[in-house]
């Protein structure tokens, strides 16, 4: 939306020299299946209807109003645009780079984009369409996250790079436990727990090595319960104890 | 800086509708003695000359202008208001909740406070003075951090809850031998690593008891070198080994 004085009053080299303007975006992370069959990480894109980058998938989003705060403004902008309304959304990095203004319009006001990302679970992840406007579903649509995966290499602005420090931070930053406990729910087993590493790491892991190295691993608990289901020896339920918080 | 807007066209009741707006503030934290001569975390803060909030110590902080990025235009507000330029700054968080407009001015422009924070050691924080405007060393000063420790227990805008979000992150997601490495310098002894921890806790810990903890603390390597002094068992100088961001 652009503000009072970028839709009335300034011409190009104006709008180039006025406050910066403010966006929040979201990075939705979901394990789904991969274009080989694996678990992926997986994000919602809204392809753009309009210039600059028409044609092109960006992050969902849009502007911060009066009336909300960051994060209000976040999980609006992510249902308007998807539907999705997660569990748990959290700040993840205001983007302010300059390099934002020159990938834009010529002479376009500059954007800060304030991003909010959440894991969510796969029964979270079904996308807005019957309720929304004509034509909406075939311009909202989950991709994967990674381009070594089936990603797309090239978003609308910088939200490639966006895309990409979240992955980044995903993989060094945060306790696969809690990755497994935000993208699987509150039980899941080590096979499962592999398969979000596999995902994140974008690699598969020996299953033998990987059991081993769990040992020791902080926040991560043996439960009394079992994973339902039709083998002969149904493997045990893990829980991840530690912070909640990406 | 109030926008162009805000400054010609808008009264009262337009301006709470404008966009929001955008400022960039600093959390600075250096160790200097507190008031019981034990090291405390320590801040610089700047009094404020004009409405709101006038004669109220802030954060350091001002506008983001069209030609700089986030980390820049902290990095000049920052040397701007003090004279500071830390060797490593950090992105904390995004401030924007709604209460902040409300303890504004009546109906002003909301704004939206992207705030950077950084660790500094001893010698790095002289303040500007001699080199600044008449009369700004009395609005620049050192203040201890927490109200618990002599600090002041209110600041201007909700710049206290930001300090304190500061010290809570630093309480809770950051390596003490981080810290150390930030606050003191490549090599520490295990003494000044203990009162880093009491700087940033707060309180005083058992120097035996301390000892025992560390023992397989991560990114914690003892050196080959000893602290030089008049002692007739210099203590060994330890390094931080792990990543350098906060």
């Amino acid at each position: 939306m652009p503000s009072a004085l970028s839709r009335g009053v300034a011409n190009v080299a104006e709008r180039a020299q006025l406050p910066p303007s403010l966006a929040i975006s979201t990075v939705i992370f979901a394990l789904r299946p991969g274009h080989e069959g694996c678990p992926t990480l997986w994000m919602p894109l809204v392809r753009r209807v309009r210039e600059p980058f028409r044609g092109q998938w960006a992050l969902p989003g849009g502007p911060l109003t009066a009336a909300e705060s960051l994060e209000d403004a976040a999980r609006r902008n992510l249902a308007e645009t998807t539907g999705l309304a997660p569990a748990y959304i959290e700040q993840l990095y205001a983007f302010g780079g300059l390099r934002r203004a020159h990938r834009d319009e010529v002479g376009a006001q500059r954007v800060v984009s304030i991003v909010y990302w959440a894991l969510v679970r796969a029964d979270e992840t079904a996308l807005a369409g019957q309720t929304g406007l004509a034509g909406e579903q075939e311009n909202v649509a989950w991709h994967p996250a990674d381009p070594a995966h089936g990603g797309p290499g090239t978003l609308a602005f910088d939200h490639r790079e966006i895309v990409d420090y979240a992955l980044w931070r995903l993989r060094s930053k945060i306790e696969y436990a809690q990755v497994a406990y935000h993208l699987l729910g509150e039980m899941f087993t080590l096979a499962q727990l592999r398969e979000v590493h596999e995902a994140v790491l974008g690699r598969s892991l020996d299953p033998a090595n990987f059991r081993r190295q769990l040992k020791g691993t902080p926040h991560l608990e043996a439960t009394d319960h079992y994973l339902e289901g039709g083998r002969h020896r149904p493997p045990r339920l893990y829980r991840y104890t530690g912070p909640r918080s990406l």
